[in-house]
């Protein structure tokens, strides 16, 4: 997708808040503000919301000399998720439909995101909230259908935390059907609190998928950005799990078997999928 | 009150949605963010919110041609709350205390407000919620106490439709004592969806207290920048009650019997009032 006018204050609005995470110095918060500020007058709004982001955390880390503001986050989002993994593994294995439990508790991992405006609260609540409330986007057939004939899984992966979530689906997803080849992928550098990986080593995710970077600084999965081995496992998966925002409006439009798995956190993401903000969705897109 | 970083992002946000209620070209409304964004860098921080709001408005004025891009909002505010204005009247005569059911529905209707994020929903639900919640901060009693010793009252307004609340109010007042002197404030011209004297005259307030204007197109009471006149009522007014929170942002600290009355509607302010977000505020201030 583009990035609309609604972008521009909300690329202001993280620049301030990764700016405080990485330094208390108010004035480089400000410089950092002015900064980005000073950017966006004539930005071409004809790339997707993640390679502007791309620019603005840049500025962040220019400025503030901090590369990786929210590594404190990520790390505390990881504990707290690996704490909750032998209950969750529990309920995912007492539960009638084992594997769509996993997809529910995936998507509720996706709630871990230090990007938009409100912060993601309690994921203790989030979990059991996921547990209860339907996904409003609900293409879990068509990912069986599809799982039925697949050999070679493209994941996909968003934040830290997250990915102990995007575990469990993983190992479902091995319990589901013997044999899969399942990739899992990490952003290249620290962004937002998006998995690098140290998240997948940390988390025990490069145990149970082969973990890969996608080689670039976006917080998405942009092919023209990815190295050729990614763009050409993309291009032959037949199965791509994309996990988050950054992803979703990345390839949202994109050519491939791909099941968005998501909660929709902004209004004009909201918007697209046709769900309302806060949503959880499993959509699938093949074009 | 001095403008925080918190402010810069908001300002854009204000900026693009004043953009789009003021014209439905989309160029014209990317050209006020950009001249918005153009004009944050360096801005001096030690002037209130609303100061720079008057800018960011003016902005909005100048690139779109409409000078009252919310006209319409308004329009229909004033309509619904004047639809409401019987029953409420007959709320407020039986309740046990009408003086206070009149300032907890004043404060209720200071959510009809295009200024923040957060739309601001359902009007009736709004006047239910208020008669059923408490106020967060509650000066009442001190209010009380000073009208028994006040012949001057100054009324700060602030929205439309909620000017119909304050016309309750104000009756009230008249109730409560006598031969009270009430002055009510209305902006100069059109920003936001303040009230003009276009507003005082269509809801029949000029017919319950003497109307006059703030002689500025701040969206507040900046002292400074209003007639002498008016400055002069500010200072020998036995009691002034400043309606929202533009009114709170310019005259916190400033010296005089002030009840601030207001739904906090950013996190900031509810901050500096010790509320959360959304909580209602009955204040007293005298310094």
């Amino acid at each position: 997708m583009k990035t609309y006018l609604d972008c521009i204050p909300c690329f202001l609005d993280q620049a301030l808040r990764a700016a405080r995470a990485a330094t208390g110095d108010e004035n480089i918060q400000r410089q950092v503000l002015d900064s980005v500020a000073g950017m966006l007058p004539g930005l071409p709004l004809d790339v997707t919301p993640p390679e502007i982001a791309r620019r603005v955390y840049g500025i962040v880390a220019d400025l503030t000399g901090n590369e990786d503001p929210y590594y404190e986050a990520k790390q505390q989002a990881n504990r707290l998720a690996l704490s909750l993994y032998p209950e969750l593994k529990e309920v995912i294995a007492a539960s009638s439909d084992p594997l769509f439990t996993a997809c529910r508790l995936a998507i509720a991992g996706n709630s871990i995101d230090m990007g938009p405006r409100t912060a993601y609260g309690d994921l203790e609540s989030i979990v059991q909230k996921a547990l209860t409330s339907p996904l409003v986007v609900n293409d879990y057939e068509i990912l069986q259908e599809n799982l039925a004939r697949a050999a070679r899984i493209l994941y996909l992966g968003d934040n830290a935390g997250e990915i102990v979530f995007d575990k469990m689906l993983i190992e479902e997803l091995r319990q589901y059907k013997e044999g899969l080849e399942i990739t899992f992928v990490v952003r290249e550098r620290p962004i937002i609190n998006d998995v690098t990986m140290k998240d997948a080593v940390d988390t025990g995710m490069d145990r149970v998928a082969t973990c890969i970077s996608n080689g670039s600084d976006t917080p998405s999965t942009h092919l023209s950005r990815c190295p050729a081995h990614l763009e050409s496992l993309f291009r032959t998966a037949d199965v791509i799990v994309s996990k988050g925002q950054g992803n979703f409006e990345a390839l949202s439009g994109e050519q491939g078997n791909i099941f968005f798995m998501l909660k929709a956190k902004c209004s004009l993401v909201a918007k697209l999928l046709g769900v309302h903000t806060g949503d959880a969705v499993l959509k699938h897109q093949k074009i």
